[in-house]
């Protein structure tokens, strides 16, 4: 049976669902205890969002997210400037950060290509990276895009833009995961593990 | 290794925890998607809430959740008034509404008794449960509270109330969970399903 609610909280349940991993139920159960007990807390994430996007804005160099001109990696000069990372949204820019292996700069587009969705270079940020390119010292891009249709396209055409300016090009070793069992992963990315095997050290 | 974001992507982290069932890194995951490509679904969802939070209000009958003086439930004079079920918010009352089988009215309480918390009856509001006892009409009040220490405090306080009033008094039947695998149901509550067996029918 659906319940009708009032239109302010339906209002903010299908807000919520804009979340990412939020469906119907858990925005459901977030707008009624935010709006139940936690009224406080609901205004400080209102107001948290609100100085969020007043504040944050693109990295001028590498688009990451920051609040001054250029972000914390790209002001930090003990970093390696031979090496630029390319990645899709702030986000695998972090989660690359957090293995703490990488040492070069990055730079961030705004999503993947997508023909099919409308989506080409200039929206995603390509003919600054193209830009960035041209900076002296780089001598390796990483390209760090997902393993999805969208991904390859865009690193294809990165890959250009490298080519044309003789610039060493790597991407990162698909394999099986570190520490999982074998049964639980799935058979593309165990054929490619075993197409790319190598000696055992 | 631990990545320091920009002071407000930090704090909209924090504020994003308080959310039921985010934790840090799914947080994380939604202020960075947020403030990166889905920066109108972020302002979005920060006027959704201050809007919820402007026009809901408790419903003066039931304290459910509404934008009027009181709720549809209590709006709707096609309920029996005979009964009344007793909930800790207005999140459990959605819950045993989606059932659509009990059709009379809702006292929705502001959570549960916990004395160790020093949350006590006027917190939650056990004397305006008390007023509506009064009304005329009820024959039966039904106890949906959680199978908790708190619930059970609870449930205790309004028996009280209910039996100075000679008010009939049921509480929720328990038992293994409808469709679910004998294998997967918590001893504990498989034990309450046995004690309280009844002829196969
Ligand atoms: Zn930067
Ligand atoms: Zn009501």
């Amino acid at each position: 049976m659906q319940v009708r609610l009032s239109p302010s909280i339906e209002h903010l349940i299908r807000s919520l669902q804009k979340l990412p991993g939020v469906g119907q139920k858990s925005a459901q159960r977030m707008a009624l205890r935010l709006l139940g007990q936690r009224q406080q807390e609901a205004a400080d994430i209102a107001l948290a969002i609100g100085r969020a996007l007043e504040n944050v804005r693109p990295c001028s160099r590498c688009r990451n997210l920051c609040e001054d001109d250029v972000c914390q990696i790209c002001a930090d000069d003990s970093r390696d400037i031979s090496a630029l990372c390319v990645v899709a949204s702030p986000l695998d820019l972090i989660t690359i950060e957090h293995t703490g292996i990488f040492r070069g700069f990055y730079f961030v587009l705004q999503g993947l290509l997508s023909p099919i969705d409308g989506i080409g270079p200039d929206d995603i940020g390509l003919a600054d990276l193209e830009k960035r390119l041209d900076s002296p010292g780089l001598d390796e891009i990483i390209l760090a895009t997902d393993s999805t249709v969208e991904g390859a396209a865009t690193a294809h055409f990165i890959a250009e833009l490298a080519q044309q300016r003789s610039i060493r090009l790597t991407t990162l070793a698909q394999g099986v995961p570190m520490g999982g069992q074998l049964g639980a992963v799935d058979s593309i990315t165990l054929g490619h593990a075993l197409s790319g095997r190598k000696p055992y050290a």
